[in-house]
């Protein structure tokens, strides 16, 4: 049984790892802390960048001496494998920790075997501690790691009655500067950001990331089947951040080449093909993606069976014209919708952010 | 200053007038909790129908003797005039209160006085208490003496897309059991429920209410300017409650006028003229109207600036297809949108309620 300073120090690692969000992959975000034999807080640490130090090693560095005796308590499994860094296992072996407490089981074949490890050399070893919560910080990796492609939030802003412009194609603003800020820290933390032609023609968009914790700025990725949308300028070629532009793979793309880095995708009916899209990014080490409009992106990763995460930012008002955040998505009766479950509903001044996501399966 | 025992009485008292939303039409709701000379309470009643004894009558009947000495407490101001029954004011007096605490004010020219009878008869009368919670359970009738019409929600069940129906016109059922329960005690808590042609043509509704705190049945609404949507044989026209059919001046009603009572109205460009229904229903008693569909009624109802209050049933769903739940309402840029205040978010099942209206405004 963990002990209560145990527990506090997992709540407060699982605090740290969410700082790494955005700026880990392909690695997961992972918080430690490690207390010395009397129980108290004697180092802390996240898991900063890839190819850095591990959460573990940041925390024992913090540590020192006092680390001896003591106990690592940890978001997922130390990991046993010599990759960029050491391996964390060895490391804590290192420091003399006498204990280890770990929430999720590293699902990874090339990084697990960590506890086995640490068993074998006399630790008292412990998982599961808060492994929901640690869980649901890391969801994105781990989605990513289940399913061989990147964890898809579909983001959008719309009114009561589902539109996300007026008949006339104003929508700035309709949610508020809170909401807005808000979609700015989802920026941060995540490794993509995917907006359709219609949206890059419509509202060139810049898709950075502002504000606090945008240190790593996202890879802002443009589907542009016909490299017709993206000209020399769009604000979404600028040194912001990288940019992608995807592309038919027939299409006359040889005015981007030296703009963005270009994607030669498979055309299908609908726009560029989806899985191919994600396959491509996941190669890159992009682990969480996040769909920014417009409504016929939205429907293309909705039929394809693509969206792990729906974030609608709601603001109550009342149009009664203009487009709906989602277009075509393949179904036509009601007994095909896309049933999802609420996880969450928060106010942001005025407005309302309701996240949903499909029921969990058994995969 | 109100007593512990008098702030009990007064949520007693709201709770208790909750009870009559939907039967007591053109009258308020009114609940009456008359506690003794000791603070207990010795009675309770509310208002249960039009033409009934008011709520004070009830909970003077229920407190007999024990009244004397003791105080009233009312979430309206007693009334001063004999209308189908005797003043209140003067029963409190000849019961004996000492101590008389309500609410809310009277607004009507023709029952206020009831506090200065009561202050001139040498009884302590306190005003203000809870005025708040109890404007909110008389939020219909206040509107409607304000406006000199009937207090309207614009309710509708939607995807978190906005949808309405999938593309094949399917839509039982987007929203839960639960969530359509509710709807059934909204329904029982209006005098009057309105549809538009499309919705009478495309679902046959029955428009009843079902379900506890359904005893008085609203009146039936359909706009049929052509009168052409409302057939016999239509569930709308059996006898589970009366029904109105609107239909434009110059329509040909004659296969209707045997089996509904039928209302001309005046044609505007987006069907029947809206502040004319809304007057003829005032004119029969009606206070509280319920918007039940379709897109184009609702339309009509914001571009008339006739909505009151929305409130949205929201399935986690996603269609990316269908009708919106609200049409044309003659805004077509976002300056020009009609913003709302949430005031609550209910989870209904895996389902959302979000009730939002108009901010106040002085009148």
């Amino acid at each position: 049984m963990a002990t209560a300073a145990e527990t506090a120090a997992m709540r407060r690692a699982i605090e740290l790892a969410a700082r790494g969000l955005g700026s880990t992959s392909p690695n997961p975000v992972v918080g430690c802390v490690v207390l010395d034999a009397a129980g108290r807080t004697v180092g802390e640490g996240f898991h900063q960048r890839a190819g850095g130090p591990h959460a573990e090693v940041h925390a024992l560095r913090a540590a020192g001496d006092a680390a001896r005796g003591g106990a690592a308590v940890v978001t997922l499994e130390p990991c046993n494998h010599t990759g960029r860094t050491g391996p964390c296992a060895q490391a804590l072996l290192d420091a003399g920790v006498a204990r280890v407490v770990y929430a999720v089981a590293d699902p990874t074949p090339t990084a697990t075997g960590g506890a086995r490890t640490l068993r074998a050399a006399g630790v008292d070893v412990e998982s599961g501690l808060l492994a929901a919560s640690a869980e649901a910080g890391n969801t994105a990796w781990l989605t990513s790691v289940r399913r061989g492609r990147p964890h898809v939030t579909l983001k959008y802003a719309a009114t009561l009655d589902g539109r996300i412009a007026a008949a006339d194609g104003t929508s700035r603003w309709i949610t508020s500067a809170e909401a807005r800020a808000d979609v700015h820290r989802l920026r941060a933390e995540s490794d993509a950001v995917v907006v359709g032609a219609g949206t890059a023609r419509a509202d060139d968009p810049h898709l950075a990331a502002r504000g606090a914790g945008a240190a790593v700025q996202p890879l802002r990725v443009v589907l542009d089947s016909a490299a017709r949308a993206v000209k020399p300028g769009a604000r979404v070629l600028d040194d912001a951040g990288p940019t992608l532009i995807a592309v038919a793979e027939d299409a006359d793309a040889a005015h981007l080449t030296r703009l963005a880095d270009v994607l030669r995708l498979p055309r299908t009916a609908a726009g560029l093909d989806v899985p191919a899209l994600l396959g491509a990014l996941h190669g890159r080490g992009v682990r969480s993606v996040l769909l920014e409009g417009g409504p016929t992106l939205a429907g293309s990763f909705v039929a394809a069976g693509a969206v792990d995460r729906v974030i609608g930012y709601i603001a109550p008002v009342l149009l009664g014209a203009g487009p709906a955040a989602l277009g075509e998505a393949g179904i036509t009766t009601l007994t095909e919708a896309l049933r999802l479950d609420v996880s969450e509903i928060v106010r942001l001044g005025p407005d309302l952010r309701i996240t949903a996501a499909p029921p969990a399966k058994e995969t």
